[in-house]
């Protein structure tokens, strides 16, 4: 009998925001592969799994992606369930997209369980609500980060009114706020830096396009972190920091 | 005592993508006030909770947003748990962020729930990787439908190289269609509709920008539906197909 592969997205951090689908999915595996960045209290759902990890760590040896997806269609010819979990949503800068289709082509039967992404749990733990309607036309989900260094077309996301949250920016911050700075966007407009979003270890930041790489420098934000920039950054509730900060103590 | 405000995201549709800290909050709950367009599945979860249907569904005589309000302050100024139950996110197109700022200035303690929001939720289901990155820079969320009236700029946003999810669009879909063409969009730019995404009831299709309007209206997909524009599209499964319509059937 043919076994199968759930593309499972495990949330922004913490292991509540996890879905029932998610649950039930790692507690069918049989084999559990796991990227760095998925809070290891999640994996409580699957205690009778082999758990495979396979990170991108920076700094460490990672595993190459191609022996992932390799490992995965094996297990699941044999006739084993596997859940491949990833940080957030799979197919929002996760490469779920990539394995879904070489596992397709394999033969073997995929399915998808989406989880929340960074940008909105991260974003909503600091009580930013990213399409307000008044300030914001709506959100755009852009990464720091492209396979060929090719740089996004600023100017349009800047002109497009959207709220732009920026996965994987901190490490080129001077250059993003300086291209968004070029493209038009205010020194003043509010921008803010999460890492670690929705855990007891969330660092953020509130500030402007301006101050912000100065900002994440005092707080001691590093990778990986989200940045945003809209209006609606203004709009972060101080309670919400309140809340975060006593969670965190 | 004081009570407080759970602003939930009940997720796209299927109730098994409520994540576990919903089901908490709507099991803590001594009132859920429900938007119409939440799955009635998931007010399982609160046996024990009186239910305020507060719906915004076409036609129908909906709950003023200022009696929603007033009626949670009420609730929870007297100790009473409020769970306010959105479709997907608070806080895309939600107005999770209107209640929110209404809540924080009467004093009462809130907590945001975040859930699948439908632009990612239902493109998941048709295998739409929303975000691939050989061939989208990433993913705008933006909404047919605004409070003024005004038009997004759909040429920034075609410039922007991201894939666009347009939000309750159907029922303007000409008018989004021809200014998508205007601004230099392709027509033969793969697009979908989806209907009822995650669901037993889910309808789509998935067609191109010069095409879509003829497409959903064989279909039969009214409103409320996501569009979705972008290179992506044409990655969606054959599979994925099969399985929801096998899971209609």
């Amino acid at each position: 009998m043919a076994g199968k592969v759930y593309l499972v997205g495990a949330g922004p951090g913490d292991p509540e925001l996890l879905t029932l689908k998610a649950v039930r999915a790692l507690g069918e595996a049989d084999v559990v592969v796991v990227d760095d960045l998925v809070n290891p209290e999640v994996l409580a759902h699957a205690p009778g799994a082999r758990i495979v990890h396979a990170g991108k760590r920076g700094g460490c040896k990672s595993t190459p992606q191609a022996f992932i997806e390799k490992l995965m269609v094996r297990c699941a010819k044999r006739g084993l369930t596997v859940a491949r979990l990833k940080g957030g949503d799979p197919f929002v800068f996760g490469r779920g997209g990539e394995e879904l289709l070489t596992l397709a082509a394999a033969g073997i039967e995929v399915e998808v369980v989406s989880g929340i992404t960074a940008g909105m749990g991260a974003t909503a733990a600091l009580g930013i609500p990213v399409t307000h309607r008044d300030i914001a036309r709506g959100v755009t989900f852009i990464t720091g980060h492209t396979r060929d260094g090719a740089e996004p077309d600023w100017q349009a996301l800047v002109r497009s009114g959207t709220t732009l949250v920026v996965y994987m920016g901190v490490a080129n911050l001077p250059r993003i706020a300086g291209s968004l700075l070029v493209a038009g966007m205010p020194a003043s407009m509010p921008a803010a830096a999460i890492q670690h979003g929705t855990t007891p270890l969330q660092k953020q930041v509130i500030s402007t396009l301006a101050q912000l790489q100065s900002a994440v420098a005092d707080a001691g934000i590093g990778s990986p972190a989200l940045l945003v920039f809209g209006a609606v950054v203004a709009l972060a509730g101080a309670e919400a920091l309140d809340r975060t900060e006593r969670r965190a103590a």
